[in-house]
């Protein structure tokens, strides 16, 4: 019943080698059905190489396996709490993508610089506060999506209109209406996080761009006076 | 009776694949047949791998189409712009290539530092100006266009020497004497933002390379004087 | 009787080329059977493209030739002193791989800035000090390991934990249970090496990551309480 | 009768490509047979591709053709003033590699800062002076081959010993016992200019390695006491 959804999991999870954002098994990605309230999601450190569609773990929102032999990924407790506080979003996506990453080892929100960025993320990328020990020391990856969830809370950002933040220390979380738009958006973020370090090595006072040429470009790609693309 | 012009925007689309200076659909290729007046673009948002010669758009001098189901780029403004100031141009290019998007986003000025730049660029490749917020609001890729010109004619720059520009939080343009030129010449844009990177960050205080080194190059390869290559 | 050792030490020595690790014949792994103090090592200077089975080199813990046509690769008396005194580690491997051999010719140790470090090393991967003229003189490549080795007692570090080091104005040696696992910690190391230039590059006063962050991410991959991946 | 040595040029020239150390056409690879005193060199302008053994143009140490119907590289000059000035070297090579080409263009010496570097220069890879106004307008490539020589001369640097130079504002030029022995060196030199630049960017302040260090690298391999290989 659900093999279309797992193979499609398996196929967003390749993608990640293809756009050449993992190494090794760094890196997952899940989608979810809404309808049903099932969720898909790559098993835990298996080769890349090796996975085959029946590996594809299904569980509830709650985390309780549905179907699947294997463990999930050991980062299913982050991925169920964007599923719970982001009620639009489908897919969810994660790497250590080396640029995305580099900021967020630097602990530093990645900022608008060009229309390569605003047209897939409306404003910054928040590289989330430092957790607490209490936090790591506790149910740590569950955590981890709380601490995302408060940073968007707190900052007032939609996800739907910035769908990736950086994990303090960590990398790059991004999700999308489907597994397939959130791998997309993880490779916008790993291209902005590459030039926005360029940019920013060049001119390092350099400020955010100007907010009516961001407005210009994500409203020309997204939402009902959209006129990019075939539509 | 435009299939070969249309087949060979095509091949030049996918040459921004093959040199590595485009992600997903950022980026597209025209090229005017000069005697006609007509114009072949790449379509909006098109995946390269299913694009067909079918599917590139032909209009006229002031955008209208001529043949082709689908919208055309989004930013044919911008090139029709290029076809009507700069009366020697036979194709244009427009990526978002990551050392030249670097440079435009940092919103400065590419300076000929060494004899790669000066072969095919006679001189600083410019960095326009911010754009205003009517300008952003209004007809914005012909505004961009305009941007262009303006800056060409306020710095007295010979758009045929130095066929490249950075449009400031954008992205690069380059244009040539037919749609391969045009690629040619992003590529080396692409090069020469690479390498002044690294060569500005090892030398801050790195000045332009001896003018008369830029005429001796850029005049070995251009002009009747040439003498690079088979001729 | 060691075909097998043999053909794992040739396949190991590959993988550095698929994982773009070398350039040339700059690398060389090695593999330790402990229980007949056997050890094969890669024959020095050999083109990888033409590397056969029987070209790979057995000796003992002292460096005595057991079997091989050919010589030893010359940094051999590195990887014995690695054998001779980290008891637990099965495979060792050197390479010049660009962003760790920057560091190290830099001359600083490699911190920890984010969790990918600290799934696979706990804590700063060490440069080692300058070496002195009689050690250079002397059995180089002897004395070589003879310093790294020093480094992780008087700094008190697990070489089970770390299993990697810089060597100073020369490049990374990592280790593991076999020869596998120390080309997959040369490949973790190369990425670590990678991102934390760039982080530092962003951030120039950026410190190491949490300690509990560290403990947490080290500690979910390894030893008795781990849950990483399918075990 | 000359066909095995075109044969042999055309290879390396083609091996730029695989090193990726060239764009286009923008570099050239020659070889000299010190016995006729006859050099063969790549075409000016020709695509890689397309490139064929007789398309291989053959000529004196004056610069006579003596084979071939395409016009020799523009930088025939350059490569002759080596021939002339290096008895010991067979092959010569110039790119636009990225990396050595930044440091061209900042107009700094590449020094020694770890083993890779040692391994195959014996000291600082110098780069030229600036050219003077009548060098530039007269003979350029001539001049530039003279400008070389004169800085190997007044720094009292062997040439067989540090086979390589960077040409001020321009590229790097390598050499060595043949066209493929060059082809090395380019590929070092271009690895050398990358991990020096991010050494430099960690530790701005960091100054050359150890004499003894470099000294014992090269020295193990190259001279009567190496030990490097199977040899």
């Amino acid at each position: 019943m659900y093999d279309k959804l797992r193979k499609r999991v398996l196929e967003a999870n390749l993608l990640l080698q293809k756009y050449d954002l993992i190494t090794f098994t760094w890196g997952n990605v899940s989608e979810i059905d809404r309808e049903h309230g099932v969720i898909a999601i790559k098993p835990s450190g298996v080769e890349y190489d090796e996975m085959k569609v029946e590996d594809i773990v299904l569980c509830d929102l709650e985390g309780t396996i549905i179907e699947g032999e294997l463990k999930p990924s050991s980062d299913l407790d982050t991925h169920l709490e964007f599923y719970r506080n982001f009620p639009n979003i489908g897919g969810v996506v994660h790497t250590h993508s080396k640029w995305a990453t580099s900021w967020a080892q630097a602990g530093l929100d990645l900022e608008p610089l060009g229309t390569t960025h605003a047209d897939y993320f409306y404003g910054s990328i928040s590289c989330t506060r430092l957790m607490s020990k209490s936090e790591i020391a506790g149910s740590y990856e569950l955590e981890t999506g709380k601490v995302i969830i408060e940073t968007f809370k707190e900052r007032n950002i939609n996800p739907d209109m910035v769908p990736g933040v950086l994990v303090h220390s960590h990398g790059p979380f991004t999700w999308g209406d489907d597994c397939f738009d959130a791998v997309h958006n993880a490779v916008v973020l790993e291209e902005c996080a590459m030039t926005a370090f360029t940019s920013k090595q060049l001119n390092p006072d350099l400020d955010k761009m100007q907010g009516e040429l961001l407005d210009k470009h994500y409203l020309r790609k997204h939402g009902k006076n959209a006129y990019y693309g075939q539509r």
